[in-house]
């Protein structure tokens, strides 16, 4: 089965409770809103590459494990784009979870996702309970205090903020933690592929930050230019827009250069460099550098 | 050691981690803001007193399975003081998070007491690990989809909801988590101690209603009045406060019923009766009836 298929299916399994009989009809609609259709679903694709790079032995486990980090992603972006936060109007080309449902169902659904993720990692580690342990505390590094997505969100609310510090706790945590989970799904060491995740995280955020100021909220799914509109830290205003580029250069040889020894390593690089070119497209490199011959 | 000590030991355990090298130091102050100091902490008391009575053989995994419910009850606050939910001023008889902190705080210390319930139950079952799924679920479904506190809150986005489901999930379901895993904990079946968890959250939830019309704010350490004010589902509302104070005392009697039968009912029943007395004191029957007699 492809990939994309045992993802959307693992997602799918792993919001079934939430429609059984007596759910409150909205917030199952909320949830379901929040998590299909997905974006490019990179987090549970690395995890998922990982564990096969491991020799996955247990695929209801690495399925159940993708999917947690998934819905955990989901539920960060609900609550990220909330009135008090982003105020987002749309996501993915949609109406934001608020916008659809309003902000109460928005919080709660954001709630539920975050429930729902540890639910399906107690459910699906039947066969190999003894992984379970160490797959609750990376996940939960991941998302939690000190140093996963909360702690970067919150990192908001400081009047000083290191911007290395910010990108990996909002972004870094959660991708060292899809591929360490990858391993630790397949019984391997996670450790050794903490940079792996922790690099990609750095790269996705730079990318991040030079899509929001080059691209229209057509192509991005979600309002543009926000980073300068809600005052947020980014490596394009730290940097420049040239800066940044060649930050995000560096950090695709970086990302390329920390997958560990191992059977799958090819072919995880070559998920890393189409993802690169999926973020930042050759025409948009071209831009960034027709800009700067101008300036 | 008494229950109380234990309580707020293994509590201030559980957010240990969050005040770890690296962290914002705003959301670490919201979330103790959020757990110190405490309410009755009637739930995690539930927890062990169930434990004890099942022959409680790992009082490490009680606390953080006592802890784990707790934070969680105690991100439901949060959120619910929200301003787009209750709007609350004051819980506790102090500044509810959002008026403290912030509402982007607010939001984030509820998310991060989430994950760190399910991280303690993680770091606590070391002993007896075949434990932790079990105790996953029943914690997961206390305040998960499709029956849980978050379903609980939800209900109120709905146009129409049965009174009786809408309390069992906000308010029975976290209490029937607390009795179940304290049974589980301790290594024994928690399907025999969901009634008691359930009918104690429809006394507790009942109680909550008539406090609601009867007590001021000073009293309640949160503002009086709000079912009305916010057009919520209340027994009191529907039944009528004499009406409610009749199935308090029916649902106590009920409560002290399904205590099962086990060396340690008797401590039980007495913190039953002596919840009860704490929530409408005899003093508060005598004004309902007062009022009735005026009527």
């Amino acid at each position: 089965m492809p990939n994309e298929d045992r993802i959307e299916r693992a997602l799918r399994a792993s919001l079934a409770p939430s429609l059984q009989p007596g759910h409150p009809p909205k917030l199952a609609a909320a949830m379901q809103h929040a998590v299909f259709p997905g974006g490019a679903r990179i987090r549970p694709q690395l995890t998922l590459a990982v564990a096969r790079a491991c020799g996955e032995d247990d695929a209801q486990l690495t399925d159940g494990v993708a999917a947690a980090i998934e819905l955990l992603h989901c539920a960060s972006l609900v609550h990220d784009d909330l009135p008090c936060f982003d105020a987002a109007e749309t996501r993915r080309g949609r109406p934001s979870v608020h916008r659809a449902f309003g902000e109460r169902l928005a919080v709660l659904a954001g709630d539920a996702l975050i429930v729902a993720a540890f639910e399906v990692l107690g459910r699906t580690t039947r066969r190999h309970l003894s992984r379970l342990p160490v797959l609750l505390r990376t996940v939960s590094q991941g998302v939690g205090m000190p140093l996963g997505i909360v702690a970067g969100q919150a990192w908001e609310c400081e009047p000083q903020l290191s911007l290395a510090d910010y990108q990996q706790a909002k972004t870094g945590a959660l991708f060292a933690a899809a591929t360490m989970a990858g391993a630790q799904a397949a019984g391997a060491d996670g450790e050794p592929w903490r940079a792996l995740g922790e690099r990609l995280g750095q790269t996705y955020q730079v990318a991040d930050d030079i899509r929001d100021v080059m691209l229209d909220a057509q192509v991005l799914g979600k309002p543009g230019g926000q980073d300068v509109a809600r005052d947020r830290p980014s490596s394009a205003r730290a940097l420049g827009l040239e800066g940044a580029m060649a930050e995000f250069q560096r950090l695709v040889q970086a990302t390329l250069l920390s997958v560990p020894v191992c059977p799958g390593a090819s072919q995880l690089r070559q998920i890393i460099r189409h993802e690169a070119d999926r973020l930042v497209p050759q025409r948009l490199t071209a831009q960034v550098a027709a800009l700067a011959a101008l300036a």
